[in-house]
Formats: structure tokens, sequence, C-alpha cells
């Protein structure tokens, strides 16, 4: 696929002169008309060493809006980015509705270096690609106009532009060993890009691929492609029907699932549970400080209707733990700068590092739950995000997190009977407001949500806990007791 | 004064359920409260060891409304927060509007530990706690309410809740080496705590210190502690005066200064230019390199009036730079998410880690040149700025960061020619705004804020350079060779 990019396309300074005005202003035009639609641009630049991808990126700030544009270069990964799964950076540098970010280096970049160098086999490659296509698919279904760049080399060209860098000091200073490496070994670095590219070639994501040989020709050509790209975006956008306003269709309960079958009346004597609670305490008080010290993460998270008892759960579980190694994100309506970015860029901001837990009162689940039967996510919104959150935990395992599901199960006559406590007891009442009571007529369809959620995304590494909860007592030892054992059983036992 | 802290306080079971629900129903409504005004809340929870540090923080986390309240616990840094000033993890963690956060652990931690350990001397303490009070100041004007709490035992006390906690397995893991440390030398820790508590109780964020020996009464009384100063808070409010919305009065400009006196006639040939750019590029390269193996970092600034050529500078300094080593940052206005925080959150947010650059079109000092002259900034917000910005660049000054900052100079006839060009350019027409005619009519006004500001933030570690501009060719070469010279020079030369 990469000779037609061998064609030549010399232009000269005339030619090139002539044009450029008109390709200047119609890509700043689309640019704008991005910033006023509801959809935001990554470019990303990849290619051949000596390719000028950084000149490219350079002219790229010239010709728009320099402004809402942020550059992000990925190479090797710094410590810090190392403490997190291997996506985690991207995501930080995600940029939000209306604004454009240049990758400069991409998840491309290690995959297809890896590969050919020979330290990553073609079936783990092909792997890796796999993924990637996933997520550039979720992006663009969240308005994330994925914009992709290969600047290439024929041999011949490449070794040309490498004498003329060498000749200047300020052209030795850019050719990385990274660069002169991928270009000794040519073949091979071209092979394996091609393979890549061509996997990854998709219609939400397509790669444009440049004769990167006239500087030129490249340039021009890489501002009337995204100039393409983006006014594309801007008709298919006026094509699609405004959102609808009208209310959810909401599912039924089946008459046997999970949740129905669940044994609500089991209880616990106050002083069992106190002296079960102090021993798993401790249990998870060492459990933690052996975290602390491995370079695997945890993520424990809790649904469940109002009044499940989360909140007190949560308690128990930090009391027993050194509060360097937790912290407590409590899931509410997203931030602006939340809502302007796809929808799990939030919870890829909280991500516990290595050695470290993070504990979710409400977490992505949202998404299947609450916003799937409010109409806060449209359909196609909420049927897809299975699948995205099914890929975003197993990114999380993959890097070794130990992930914890629970959901926390009470009777609807429990749930009223804390109702009205809260509502007689002048410190609680906070607790419970009108959306409370508002949920609690949708009962039998959060259940139907919940249970259509245990079976799309209860996968190997992260199985929900159906947790009785009608008493406190015994659904606080029951969690403990579940988070220690796994907590164990991960990080090995002694 | 921690006597008056060891008197007893102890609360019988009875009595503390008694008083119990109003205290938490107070808390709660003051909490409500906050959430609907204008303030953040940051509780600062510090205190000798085996005092209930953690159990505090668990109480107020179960007596308020847990989902409007980060945890943040704060010891030894961590690798990544080491790559920036001491300060960056605090600012990292700063509550949005209406949010709480509680510090556990705080800029107090380290300097009384260090100091009762001998490994700061008296006068380098106190230097420190002097940094803390602007700051603590600068975050009550920005309307952080910032609540300190100081939990005290005698000497007798601490023993018993030692004895006490290693009887159980989960109270010997929540002692840790530093606590044992610093009940060991309990008098020493506890004089260092007495005089830095002593320096650093002000009006704006007093100390509340409390016998932390009886956990009923120690627990209540730092709840009731917290209404009160929530509640007060909330009424000194009610008494504002309302931001008065009539238009700020402008400075004049003084006949002779640094603006007037410069000369803006200096110009370059082409092709001198061509010549003196390649090879100060080629300097810079190198120079950046250096910063990149060094542990330092680098600021660069620009500022200057609309179509001074901030963007063009740039953009000849980051072509000669290694993309890996800088980022650049056009400041404009502030998202919602940093619109709820102290002024200089966002500026915290973008800082360069070690080894790397930031390079900032536009910065903080907006808050004295555009914010001042447009009234978006009160009178007494950009009158104190100027300390404020003073302070923050001495630590990043101190945490070894190079800051160069520049104003482009340009005469208002070269401003009216570049408009006049960008109208007539399709490709640079939306550069032009009415905003830069408005602010073109106050020209006299910012030339003398920008004069204010010259003479107030012109520190000697971090030196304004004004530049002369109607030649871009000239400023340019000037921009680089000062930026080349002070990178050479703070990094060592060859």
């Amino acid at each position: 696929m990469f000779e037609s990019a061998e064609v030549d396309g010399r232009l000269s300074k005339d030619e090139f002169a002539k044009q450029l005005p008109e390709v200047r202003a119609a890509l700043l035009e689309a640019q704008h008309k991005l910033a006023r639609s509801g959809h935001s641009l990554l470019v990303l630049v990849g290619g051949d060493a000596a390719a000028g991808k950084g000149e490219l990126v350079d002219t790229l700030l010239a010709w728009m809006d320099a402004r809402g544009i942020h550059v992000h270069t990925f190479l090797a990964r710094s410590p810090e980015e190392r403490s997190y799964p291997g996506w985690w950076r991207y995501w930080q540098a995600m940029p939000r509705t209306g604004r454009a970010a240049i990758f400069f280096g991409s998840w491309y970049t290690q995959p297809i270096a890896k590969h050919a160098g020979g330290k990553l086999k073609a079936a783990a490659l092909d792997g890796e690609l796999r993924r990637i296509v996933e997520l550039e698919r979720m992006l663009a279904s969240e308005r994330v106009i994925v914009f992709k760049v290969w600047l290439h080399l024929s041999r011949k060209a490449q070794k040309k532009r490498i004498e003329k860098l060498k000749a200047t000091p300020l052209g030795r200073a850019h050719l990385t060993p990274r660069e002169l490496h991928d270009a000794r070994h040519y073949q091979s670095f071209r092979d394996s890009a091609e393979h890549a590219l061509r996997l990854t070639s998709t219609a939400e994501a397509p790669w444009l691929i440049v004769n990167a040989a006239h500087p030129r020709h490249r340039n021009l050509t890489v501002a009337r492609a995204l100039t393409l790209r983006l006014e594309q975006t801007a008709k298919s956008d006026s094509l699609r029907r405004p959102h609808s306003h009208k209310a959810p269709a909401l599912p039924t309960a089946a008459a046997h699932s999970l949740l129905s079958e669940l044994d609500l009346t089991k209880t616990l004597e106050d002083s069992d549970a106190a002296e079960q609670t102090a021993a798993l305490q401790a249990r998870l008080a060492l459990a933690a400080l052996k975290l602390h010290r491995s370079k695997r993460s945890a993520i424990l998270l809790f649904e469940g209707p109002d009044a499940a008892g989360k909140g007190g759960v949560i308690r128990r579980l930090t009391d027993a733990m050194d509060a360097r190694i937790y912290q407590v994100r409590s899931v509410s309506a997203p931030t602006d700068e939340e809502a302007a970015r796809p929808y799990l860029w939030r919870f890829w901001r909280d991500l516990p590092a290595r050695s470290r837990m993070t504990i979710y009162d409400r977490s992505w689940y949202g998404r299947v739950l609450v916003e799937r039967l409010e109409g806060f996510a449209t359909e196609s919104e909420w049927t897809r995000a299975y699948g995205e959150i099914n890929a975003f935990e197993e990114e999380l395992t993959e890097a070794g997190a130990i992930i914890l599901k629970f959901w926390i199960a009470i009777s609807p006559k429990e749930q009223l009977r804390r109702f009205k406590s809260r509502e007689g007891t002048p410190y609680k009442q906070y607790k419970l407001t009108k959306e409370d009571w508002r949920n609690r007529e949708k009962w039998d369809a959060y259940s139907a949500a919940a249970c259509d959620m245990f079976e799309k995304t209860s996968t190997e590494n992260a199985k929900w806990s159906l947790i009785a909860g009608d008493d406190k007592r015994w659904a606080r030892v029951q969690i403990l007791k579940t988070a220690v054992r796994a907590l164990e059983r991960a990080l090995g036992a002694g």
C-alpha cells in the first residue's frame, strides 16, 4: 500500500505559493466549524524515520489556529506513565469538544517498532491492533475525529533526507538514535508498518498515507485531506436527526433472575458481626500493605439501589487501611470538562496508580443503569457501553489491576424502611432526594437493567459479586470477606 | 499553647449520644450551605502520633455528606511528585467551589518533622512557615476556607493510646514507623509543632487544637468548630457588598517609561536574520537536550499587544527543539473547572516537570493586564496578584525552574499595519477579532499596566525581557539569543 505514496509529488515554489492561501483559508474555516460542532479532533502523526513528522506538526500549527490545539509527544513512557495502564497517558491528553490534539507518536509507535525489531510476535501485534481498532471505533462513536497520517519515504528518499539532516547541527540534533535505528532496518520497519496500517485503516479512522519526499507537497496534501475530513464530519452532522427527548423504553424484569433469586433474609448477630468484622479488617490491613509493596493496583466498585448501604460498607473498608494506599471516589454528575470528552475519560482521570487502590461509590456502570433508564444516554450509547466497559476493564487487568465489583441488593420493603428512617432523622434527611423516590418507582426497570449488566459485564477477571444487603451486618461481613480473599489470592498468601 | 488542650474532656457514651444528632444536623446543614456559596473548604488534619487522625477523618466522612469530599494523603513524595515543585501535589488536590477536601498530612508535616529531627534549622523553618502563611492568606482571599485541626495528646495519653493500638493486629497496622518515631521523640516533636502552630495561627486560617485523648470529645469538638467556621463564612458573605460591575478606572501611561524608551526602529536584514536564526536554533537544540538530561525545568512566557508576533516567535523556538522536551500552552478563558478554583490553579496544572519546558503564549500575567483593564478581576484581586505571582515564581525557581519572561513591544502604527494585513488575507482574518480593536483603543492603559507589571514582578530570578517587535526578524533573533544565553548560563556551558 506504500507504492502509490512513492509516486513523485514534487511541487514548485511558485505553484505552492499559488495554492497555499486557498488551502490555509479552507483549513482554518473547517477548524472553526469544528469548534462550533460537538466534535473534537485527534491527529495522529506517524511515519518513517526522517520523514519530517516534526515539520508537519509545526506546519499544521502555523496554518491552523494554534490556540485550540495541544501537541503531545509520546515516546518512551516516563516512570509516572509506567505506573498506569498503557493507554492512560493518551487518555490524559484527550482534547475536549471543539478542540484538537496532535499526537506526535501514538498507540501505533510501540507495536510497530517492537514487531519490526522482532520483540513482538505477529499474533501479539494483531491482538494489539485489534484493541486499537476497538478504541478508535469507540472514540469515533463519542464524536472524536481520529485523523491518522503516515509519512512515507522510499528507501532512496529516506537516505537523501538523512544526509541532508546530518549536514547541519540542528538537523543532527533532530536525528534521534531511534530514528537512525529505524532507518537502518528500513525493510522490516516498512513491512511492520504496512501490516499495521492495513489492519487499522477502518471506515471510522482511515489512514492517510503521504509521500513525504517533497515537504511542500506533503504539507499541502495533509492540509487538504484534513480539511475534507472536517467538512465531511460537519456535513454528516447536519444530516443527523436531532436527539429525541422522549422517555426511553424501560426494560421489564424477568420472573427469575440473579437478583430475584438472591436470598435477602440472611442475617448476622451483632456480636458475631463485630468479631468477624474485626478479624477481616485486620486481614484487609495486611493485604492492603501487601498491595502497597506490589506493582499491582486495586479497584473496588460499588453499585446498588439508593440506601443499599454503600457508604457504610466503604467506611468499614477504609477504616482498616492505611490512608496512603486508597482513595475513595463518589461518582455523580460529570463536570463540564468531563462532559466535553468521551464518556470513559473521567474514569481514566482517577485510576489508581501501581501500589494503590481506588474505591468507587458508583462507577462507569452508571452508563447502563441510570443513564440508560433516564435517557441521558441514547440507546446506541448504552448498548455499545457493555463492550466498551469490558475492553476498558481488560486494559486495566492486563496492566495488573485487581478489579472487584459489588452489587448490594436490598428489597423494596427494606429500602422504604430506610427512606422513612432518613426522613425521620435530621442529619440523614439530606441523603433522601426526590430523585430517590423517582428511582424507586422504576424499581423493576432498574433490576432488569442490573441483570443485563451482570450478564454482559461479568468477565473472567472482573466478576460481579451480588451481596444481600437487607441486613447491614451481613452485607458488610460478606463484602469484607470477598474483598480480603480476592486480594489475598491475587497478591499471594502469607 | 498545648496545655489548655490537655484538660480532661471525657464524655460519657450517653452524653455523646444525646448531643450527636444535633451536632450532625448542624454540620450537615453548614456543609450544604457551603455547596451553595462561592467557597470551597480545605480541612488540614495534623497532630501527635497515635492521636487518631485517621479516625477523625473517617468520622467527618461519616457525619458529613461524603459525596462532596475528597480525602488526600500527603506523606513522603512519590517519584512523580518529586519531579514538580513541592506544592504541586497540594494544588492538584485543590477542591472546586462548593466542595471540600480533607488533607491527611499537609504542608506542615515535613517542616515540623524535619525541624524536630534536627534536619531543618530554626531560621529555615520560619522561612518555610512564612511562605505557608502567604499561601493560606492567598487561598483565603480566593474563597478557600482553610480549617486546620491539630490533634494533641499529652505524653501520658499518647503512651496509653499506643499500648492500646499495639494490642490488636489492626491497631499495629496503623502504627507506622513514622508515628512510632515521633512518639519516641515526644518533647522535640511537641516543641517544633508548638512553634509552628503559633507562627501560623492567623486570622484567615487559625489552628484548632483539640485534646485527642478522648475520641468522642475530640470528634464532637472538631465537628462543632467546623460548623461554626462554615456558618461564620456564610454570614460574613451575606454582608459582603455585591461585586460592582462598573468599568474599572484605567491607569494612564507615564511620559517616560520602559516601554516608551524602547527603541522600536531596530531592524535586521533578511540574510543576516536567516544566518543568525539558524546558528541560534542549533545552540537552542543543544541547550534543550542539556535541559532534558538535567533535573531542572524551564518556563518561557510571552506577553505583548495583539499581533506582536508571539506565535511566530514560539514556532521559531519549537522548530529547534526535540518535541519530547517542550509543550506549548495558549492561555485563554478558563474552563469551568478552572474558574471554580483559585486563580493560579490552572497554571499549576500545566507546569513542566523536571527535564521539561513549557512555553506559555500569554500566562498568569493576564490577571494584571486584561483582567485588570476589563474589570474581570476586582481591584483587590489584581493588586494582590503581583505578590502572589512573585511567590508563585519563587516557588518554581526554588524547585529548579528557569523562568524567562518576554514582553514583545510594537508601536500602535505597526499594530494597525498588521491588523490591516490580517483583514486582507483570508487565512489570517480569524486572528483579528472585535476584541482586538477594542483592546487597541485602550493602548495607553495597557502600556501603563504593563509598566506596573514590569516594575512589580521583575525579580532577581525571573526578569522581564522587553523586546522591540516592530521588525519581526529583529525580535526573533533577540528572543532566541536571550533564551539561548539564559539556558546555557543556567545549565552550564559546553
